[in-house]
């Protein structure tokens, strides 16, 4: 079964517009089976639409699209796709009843050009849409299908998830079914070797390596049958028993959460103290909902006076090893536990780069330090040239840090 | 003129890879001159790249692919292209020079594998690439260009900006221009509305809006010519002129790098005082490169006696108006500016969501305070309901306000 995506907009080829409609049907469709051959981006083109849609849809099992369906003169997509199927459009009483609805809780005005919204081809399925004005245009024909989704991503994804997700597992007998491991501090190919005899071959399915800066995700995809269900979680628990504490999630949740859920179970609070990674660690500790319940505060103390007065960093230790040494991570760390009262605290020292890098002390080089109750570890890191690489790496290597010294901790209480 | 791009690799139909390739492609080259009008993403897979190939090479005048280049069994994208164009493979020995070279530098021995990464189609051009081991491939056939370019980003970028581009530009007589004009703090209508009558039609060129979480970019792009860039240069004047200081800057640099070139030529630092935006103000800030100039330290204070502790914001205060109020991102952004002992000082403090919200405090409400020496302002907004997007828009509003205050501190001056 081919699945393939056409996704339509000006703003996403220029680039400057990052396409993640495009990166987000890719992955969720993968999590529900169907995975995507192909993916093609255009602009608002009458001609350039016409030109894909015959080349995808002679291709394709299931096409997507998104974008065009607006109420602008630049949303052209019903209008193309209409004519690519030799269909009319007709007025959609039940589109215009929504649309008329909708408009008035907001208080806007019905125009015109708002109506244009409710012209759809007379022969399609027409999916109505809860959280926007534009309904889903669907074409079923010769065993094939077409949903044609609005560009705006809220919408388009609540009306795959609750809407058109449904449908396909209907509409296709076949289904898959996916399961994800994820790792942190250890390279892909690490990663491929130590695991090598757990899935290749995979009999009954395929797995896929996937680095991130935030590590190496595995996964692993099978028909979905009972009999694979029992092989996925089997195949599943040997390779996460394999990989041990490399391991943090087999669920589809970041490093943080995990973290964050680690701290909670323990009744522990965390704190920062950054330097090179100016805030970066506290932002992604903060992106996980609830966080408030074990992060307290954090300090980006960025100039060395800063992290004197803030963290009790001695100037002499400073002045001894340089703001970026062992030392001056291990008292920040220290001193963020202390001043912020937590029962762990995470520090951050380093050169991010692109300039400041000495012969002994080059761009790239960070100092982690993680204090767990009265404990405090450091780790030497050399990472690349690029700066806000640099500051990313950094801070999931801290997190992965506080994950893997929160785990020993619970070890030697043991 | 038409250009096309083919990115290869599974691990961007996946969607867990971003597919950032195909953007920075589309807006490095849409910078100079050649926009890219058709952007498609396929797997590792022999019939798919042909079938791809058939279709983007007909179509297209000058077409990159990325991708599969690599010395592993899965990099096909040399073999399957020496077959689409029915070239033999050769051994390369420039290439194969500068791969030893290469990997001896790195003490790495070399092996048959690494050899394959040696063998080109006899017919192309090779084009070496002094950022990795695999070299670019380069067909020009009746008029026609195919550029091969490996899927590792920093390789990628540096060969198409150090070689590719030029000889784009000396092979084609045609050249394109652009302006940019970046806008903060109104939304896409309005500045459409606003500088309409000088933009539409621009009978030389063309006008984008492309909105951001940051702002509006307005795009303009006419082909190079002597009389056009003197057009370019009039109506990027009279757009700035028309919108005043909603435009923040007219070269490709992010809104905390003008902030923090307004604050230097000042002699001005900067302090951050966050709760809802949790670190993220202060990584924008140390995103630019020398921010440590004038940027001294930041403050996360996510729990109320953090805020009381570091920012001496009085208990009473937040008792009374509650920790998300316009009276405690005063105080808040008053406190970092005493205790960081800078010139100014921004805050954030509000309710990121997706819980947390009450009736008279919704999810999405976020004060902003910002403090230059001795005047502090504060505004309210209300964003949406996502978590990422609120502490997003928080952070650039809280910038654009800074910068704001500091042309304003200037007039009063004066």
């Amino acid at each position: 079964m081919k699945v393939s995506l056409l996704t339509i907009g000006n703003e996403l080829l220029s680039g400057v517009t990052i396409n993640t409609n495009a990166s987000w049907l890719g992955q969720e469709l993968l999590e529900h089976g169907f995975p995507v051959t192909e993916s093609l981006t255009i602009g608002d083109d009458r001609e350039q639409i016409l030109h894909s849609l015959k080349y995808l849809w002679e291709s394709s099992d299931i096409l997507f699209t998104t974008g065009g369906l607006g109420p602008t003169s630049d949303d052209i997509t019903t209008e193309v796709i209409a004519e690519f199927f030799g269909s009319e459009l007709v007025f959609h009483e039940p589109t215009f009843q929504r649309l008329r609805q909708r408009l008035s809780s907001h208080h806007i005005e019905i125009t015109e050009q708002h109506k244009r919204q409710s012209l759809v081809p007379g022969d399609a399925d027409i999916i109505a849409n809860d959280s926007g004005t534009a309904p889903v245009i669907h074409y079923a024909r010769d065993g094939k299908h077409l949903f044609c989704l609005p560009g705006v991503p809220f919408e388009m994804k609540h009306l795959v998830h609750f809407q058109i997700l449904p449908l396909l597992s209907e509409v296709k007998g076949q289904h898959y079914s996916t399961r994800l491991i994820r790792t942190s501090g250890v390279p892909e190919s690490t990663i491929a070797r130590e695991i090598a005899d757990l899935v290749e071959p995979l009999p009954f399915g395929s797995v896929a390596y996937l680095p991130h800066v935030f590590g190496v995700d595995v996964r692993l995809i099978a028909e979905a049958t009972k009999e694979n269900e029992a092989r996925l979680h089997q195949v599943t628990d040997n390779i996460t028993h394999r990989l041990g504490q490399v391991v943090y999630t087999v669920a589809d949740e970041p490093l943080a959460a995990v973290v964050g859920r680690e701290l909670k179970q323990r009744k522990f609070t965390v704190s920062t103290a950054e330097s090179c990674t100016g805030g970066l660690l506290a932002d992604e500790l903060t992106n996980v909902s609830g966080s408030s319940d074990y992060f307290t505060e954090g300090f980006v103390t960025y100039s060395n006076r800063a992290k004197m007065d803030r963290l009790q960093v001695p100037g002499d230790l400073i002045e001894q090893h340089g703001a970026v040494s062992e030392e001056v991570a291990e008292a920040m760390a220290k001193g963020a536990l202390q001043t912020a009262g937590t029962s762990t605290a995470l520090s951050t020292t380093g050169i991010a780069g692109p300039t400041g890098g000495t012969e002994t002390k080059p761009v790239g080089l960070i100092y982690i330090g993680c204090a767990v109750q009265d404990r405090v570890t450091t780790k030497r890191f050399v990472f690349g040239k690029d700066r806000r690489l640099n500051k990313e790496r950094a801070v999931y290597a801290a997190l992965n840090m506080l994950r893997l010294e929160l785990q020993m901790e619970t070890r030697r209480q043991l």
